[in-house]
């Protein structure tokens, strides 16, 4: 089949990659769409040098055979993180968390970015009826923003900050705006900033601070901004991860009492009852055929994607 | 009158004095007891180069003059930080976050090592009837303690890494049992460690993690332990300050989605209510004259303290 593989060090486009055999709790997907994320742009730059496989991790497709035939010929997203099924994690809900997992195209599993693919058959969401594919498409990108409200309470007076004009702070300005809660959006590209200005305030700097600062920039400079910008005994939501370690003023956050709160993948099940009642503004995405794969990764398109199987 | 005054680089012993003038907003405290923190061992180490004044935090005194006359007479304890009463911070009761505070033996303030002290009157907290004075002397530590259920929601079945064996770790320990939740002590000192014994489990390593981990060492190494004992999604309680910036992996923060919390100044209002109760096991502390500074600065006693006026 075709698909884009990683050898470890760099990505290619092959027409020779087997079909994926499903075990006795997956099921296989025929991919229709692919997302391009930053983390397979991270990939590229040598961010899992131990990952070989098929890239990507974002996909919509429908079920071609499954471990229960409930799935067969369903329209389908699912999650990245497969875990063990056995460790405290899986056990209470918390399989992204599995020591042991597998992330499907970074960490010992192949990815979307193929005609097919295999998923353990419990990470499966059902697509709703109505939803545009290509929609349904964001539901990961759209569950990580989600994870924000998952672990902060915003409530609808709370003033919040959001750091990054790129694609994920974009989809937490579609998700927080919908609280109520007044959003200042600060990004340092004006063309960017300004598909921003249906959220909320959008700038360049400011010299107010605030009880909430979502750190999305992906570069360690947002966190020194949002160390200046957090009212004290405020929330600073790290949804960027850094290479490397950094130079941190951690008696910084003990004696103004901030709380600082990692981020990762967040829940599919509200990100498609959003999606299915059209009230999260999505980023148009521009999509491209497998071969062009070289094109989509450096795709100056606000969100780029893969048309694969139609 | 006599008293410890730091000179902007050292300590010494002085008994001329000048008797401090309570303002209309505050009231005069004749000092009873005042107790050594290490951050007045800091200060000495030049933690607060810009402050000149009588040192310490720690105190319990009775009332000879106030600008409310409820207060004449009366024993009483007192918060460290005096806000400027019109920020935000000050106006939502936020006031030991004032970013033009001033704190009592530390900045902008003379402290309690000293015959005699100066508080705004707001400040000021009843000592409970029966509660004898030595034991209110450890309010302001105890509230600190405290400051950490006020943060994170310490439930009966959650397990708490505490790390550290010195008196914050004791005072954490002995509020956090309270809460029926089991207690890890962590510590380097197998002497000290004893005293936590009836806490909990006291160990000098250990191979497990904890959803909660409260990290009071003081020292940067404490944070390492305490990344390495939290549970993915769990919290970090950070009561330890560190000078200067440190290398750290924000990016651990973020994929394995830890809160960490920055926890300083507590509530005073429970501590005394605890302590009136006899709820909190409480360190003993060792006595000195004033004169004795020295001698207390460096005593090997698990809290030091001054017999100031009796």
């Amino acid at each position: 089949m075709r698909g884009i593989y990683f050898d470890g060090r760099a990505a290619s486009y092959r027409e020779d990659l087997p079909m994926p055999e499903p075990t006795p709790t997956q099921s296989l997907i025929r991919i229709l769409y692919a997302g391009v994320c930053n983390t397979d742009r991270e990939i590229l730059k040598g961010y899992r040098p131990d990952f070989q496989g098929i890239m990507g991790h974002e996909f919509v497709g429908v079920v071609e055979a499954s471990s229960d035939p409930f799935w067969i010929g369903k329209p389908v997203v699912g999650e990245l993180n497969a875990g063990c099924g056995h460790c405290v994690y899986c056990r209470t809900g918390r399989e992204k968390h599995c020591p042991e997992r597998k992330v499907i195209g970074m960490d010992g599993k192949d990815g979307c970015f193929g005609e097919y693919m295999t998923l353990e058959t419990h990470l499966l969401h059902l697509v709703p009826e109505g939803l545009p594919m290509t929609e349904a498409l964001l539901t990961e990108p759209l569950a990580a923003a989600l994870e924000i409200p998952k672990q902060v309470h915003v409530d609808p007076e709370t003033r919040v900050a959001i750091l990054g004009d790129g694609r994920l702070s974009y989809l937490t300005a579609s998700v927080l705006r919908l609280t109520g809660a007044e959003l200042t959006i600060i990004g340092k590209h004006p063309e960017k900033l300004q598909r921003f200005e249906p959220f909320g305030r959008t700038v360049l700097q400011t010299a107010d601070t605030f009880p909430v600062v979502v750190e999305a920039t992906g570069a360690p400079s947002g966190l020194a901004l949002a160390n200046k910008l957090v009212e004290r005994q405020g929330t600073i939501v790290l949804k960027s991860t850094y290479a490397g370690k950094i130079q941190v003023d951690m008696s910084f956050y003990a004696v103004n009492e901030i709380t600082l709160k990692g981020s990762r993948c967040g829940p599919f099940a509200p990100a498609l009852r959003l999606l299915a009642q059209g009230l999260v503004k999505l980023p148009p995405v521009e999509l491209y055929e497998l071969a062009d794969f070289q094109a989509a990764f450096t795709s100056p398109a606000f969100k780029a994607g893969f048309s694969i199987s139609r």
